[in-house]
């Protein structure tokens, strides 16, 4: 029973937690490792991170190997050369033990830029109100180190380690995971010996319940492009007497969604699962309430006014969103010119079972066909993503999942909620490939207030010890689960 | 009557026509007097060409006085502080001759920037396969130097100039005529005494035909911004569940203008003057054709097949163009946010009998009208010009047109066309208002080729020497006409 064991590790993370803090959460914090920043010196500051994170965990009696993943494609030729920060795999023990189960960790140490708007120093920990800021604090610095922190904690109170771990962190997910899913797809060999995986990167619903995540919507990327194959014109001189890009772009674009987020493209919804009784029934379960929605969303745009809608249309339902038009004048001077050239990007985030192929293809001729409607003598040219990341879902019921909410129950005395995100992970999905049938669970640590991307991020001092608290005990239920 | 000294004028400017370009033309497209540069050593090469200028007309004989505009207005606080170009006016010739009608020339002498793409020297005469490449030399040194060198001939061939010149000479027209609004209504009476005006700063349609230009269109310029008032928003956690403001927009914009330049604002077109079957004949009789206006827009994307047609729309309908979208992500990168405020920057180019209260009520009203159908969350606000620039309409058939008109006959051997233009040019406005009921005219000496504001801007050789042999006669038929 996991039950006698789990005292003298709550009660060492207790004793351990202002170190937990001050020596291992803060000099990580201080390292300041944004893989966006394009200049040679800061990528350094990722190999840092990934050389502080090898001496933690071989510190802590892990078998560390560090994965060259090559230089980084250039965006243009001028950009300087960077290398790819390392993918650090540990086991953990040295030596697998082959009477336990062996459960995959991932996590990612490198940050979001500090950006502005901070009222606290980014790259750095200041504890305010229960509140830990700093970049990473919550996403994903936290987190990774609450694993470390509860391997830390089961060796000093002296309570085995009930499962083999093998963590995989890796160094550029703020910037689209570069190399990431080759990495995993030529590794397959290394994970494939593991029972269940499990990912720490994304948060609670709210700031009050702990949540297990079963599902993400997948997601569809576009650019449209609209041409006159010529130069810019001046409006005085031919306003009214060429079909003018932007004009037909704008119509094009008037095409795609509504105001109130209904997706206008022809059978785009065909294969969208109907939403069962059943579902209905458990999202008007989940503590979250249009009060919480609205502080998330900081403003009034919220389009429904009842819970049960919202979360429907963010995680079970597809949605288009318009991300920016590409050409044009974008000063704020008042200029005449009618642009040769525009284009728009918008994406689809898509849901089960819809597939990538399929909503490339019907967008394409939905787009093609509208614009032929328009009889205009520019040129069309729509440009989808290849094999663009399915949705992605688990059963949350399975030895995982049950594993985790026992562990949720145990430490916050609180059953989680089932929940889903409407965005997309991709790591998620390249382990999933790699695992097949095996289960994947995303078991967050941090809360929906934490501000993750944004200034003063943080994470609260009690879901940092209690998250230290939650992912040990997770192991402790997967030992005795039985799959 | 005039011919008896036109003869002696001609030979001189045939004669002097090699030291126009070479001591006249040359120097002044040397000097890069771009108004638009934004650093105070660029602005002193505008300033040198008002010295250049000065010089030459004080070295022909006129009057000139140099007129401070004082700084410029910062756009932004951090930019550098920028003196205006004094306006020269100069009269010729130093004392009024009472017997001799008046007449007011405009002209500019700043440029616009070099800019890509030439392949020639922007800043230098090079004359090849009878064109004189180089910037300013149609927009707009050539035509006010082609005033000077027609001063000169007179001079050099001991012909009377039969009319009291005044001069007005502007530095900032490529950058909007700063300053230059204010100073003709503060200088009103400066402007009294004239009797007619002309601005050489516009083109032939064609390269076969010269033409007189009696009417622009006018411009009312809009700023609509749709905003959550609320943070950038993820895509993926919020796709769906709340009104975008970039759907909202393309929404707004799609209710604008079809593709086939329709304008949809209602009502918008209830004062535009019914064109009458005279208009419909002049416009059948204009030399041009389909062939130029393709050539003109480098591309195939005109609206109608036919030249009357396309004349119509171009100068005597409104048209509306939508120049850029300010807001949203406008890299290439695939990025997912769903951008908190966004703008969309469009012109209606107005024509007799709109006006621009009239149409910014409009616009207003309808904007609100369709967004207010759309029950979205976001807010709207539509920035209107204020005093937006109204239509101009001359009489193509009075003394001072009928002057330029036998002019065209004597040098060229063909009537010029009557025509119109799509843009709007401030300083006719500006001038019309102090002229009042007196005749303001737009006599062009360069052609629909010359390629002003691209690479390689050019006038020919040809229009060059017969546009100063065209100015100079135009003062003679306007000297015996009677107004």
């Amino acid at each position: 029973m996991a039950d006698q064991n789990l005292k003298p590790f709550f009660d060492k993370v207790d004793d351990l937690a202002q170190s937990f803090i001050d020596d291992r959460l803060t000099p990580a914090v201080k390292i300041p490792s944004v893989s966006s920043a394009p200049k040679p010196e800061d990528r350094q500051k990722v190999f840092d991170m990934t050389d502080f994170l090898q001496r933690q965990l071989e510190g802590l009696g892990a078998a560390v190997t560090t994965h060259d993943l090559g230089d980084q494609p250039k965006t243009n030729e001028s950009d300087p050369t960077l290398h790819l920060p390392d993918v650090i795999t540990a086991q953990y023990p040295k030596n697998r033990d082959p009477n336990k189960k062996a459960i995959l960790i991932y996590g990612h140490y490198d940050v979001q830029p500090g950006g502005d708007g901070w009222t606290h120093e980014p790259f750095d920990v200041k504890e305010e109100n229960g509140k830990l800021y700093g970049r990473g604090t919550t996403d994903d610095k936290g987190p990774v180190l609450a694993w470390l922190n509860a391997l830390q904690a089961h060796k000093e109170a002296d309570v085995d380690v009930p499962v083999n771990i093998l963590f995989c962190l890796e160094g550029m997910e703020e910037s689209g995971s570069i190399g990431f899913s080759d990495f995993v797809s030529k590794n397959k060999d290394l994970f494939a010996n593991v029972d269940a995986a499990c990912i720490s990167d994304n948060y609670w619903l709210t700031t009050r319940k702990p949540c297990l995540t079963y599902g993400l919507r997948g997601i569809n990327y576009f650019t449209m492009t609209i041409t006159n194959n010529g130069p810019a014109l001046h409006s005085g001189m031919f306003g009214g007497v060429v079909h003018e890009p932007l004009t037909d772009l704008s119509i094009l674009l008037s095409k795609l969604v509504d105001s109130k987020g209904k997706v206008l493209i022809r059978d785009i919804d065909a294969n969208v699962a109907p939403l069962t009784d059943q579902e209905e029934a458990d999202l008007k379960g989940i503590d979250f309430t249009m009060d919480d929605f609205k502080k998330s969303i900081k403003c009034d745009a919220a389009i429904y006014n009842d819970k049960v809608d919202t979360l429907k249309h963010r995680w079970r339902f597809p949605s288009l969103s318009i991300h920016g038009i590409i050409g044009g004048d974008s000063t704020p001077n008042q200029t005449t010119s009618i642009a040769p050239t525009v284009s728009a990007k918008f994406s689809i985030r898509t849901v089960p079972n819809m597939t990538g192929d399929e909503v490339n293809s019907k967008v394409t001729l939905y787009l093609q066909q509208e614009f032929a409607k328009l009889k205009s003598r520019n040129n069309l040219s729509i440009q989808a993503m290849d094999e663009p990341p399915a949705f992605w879902l688990a059963k949350p019921d399975d030895a995982n999942f049950t594993a985790a909410r026992k562990a949720t129950e145990k430490v916050y005395n609180k059953t989680p909620d089932n929940t889903r995100e409407g965005g997309s992970i991709g790591v998620t999905l390249d382990f999933q490939q790699v695992l097949g049938e095996k289960s994947l669970m995303l078991l967050p640590v941090g809360t929906s207030d934490d501000g993750a991307h944004g200034p003063d991020e943080n994470i609260p001092r009690e879901n940092y010890i209690n998250g230290t608290k939650l992912l040990g005990t997770y192991w402790h239920y997967i030992a005795e689960s039985s799959f």
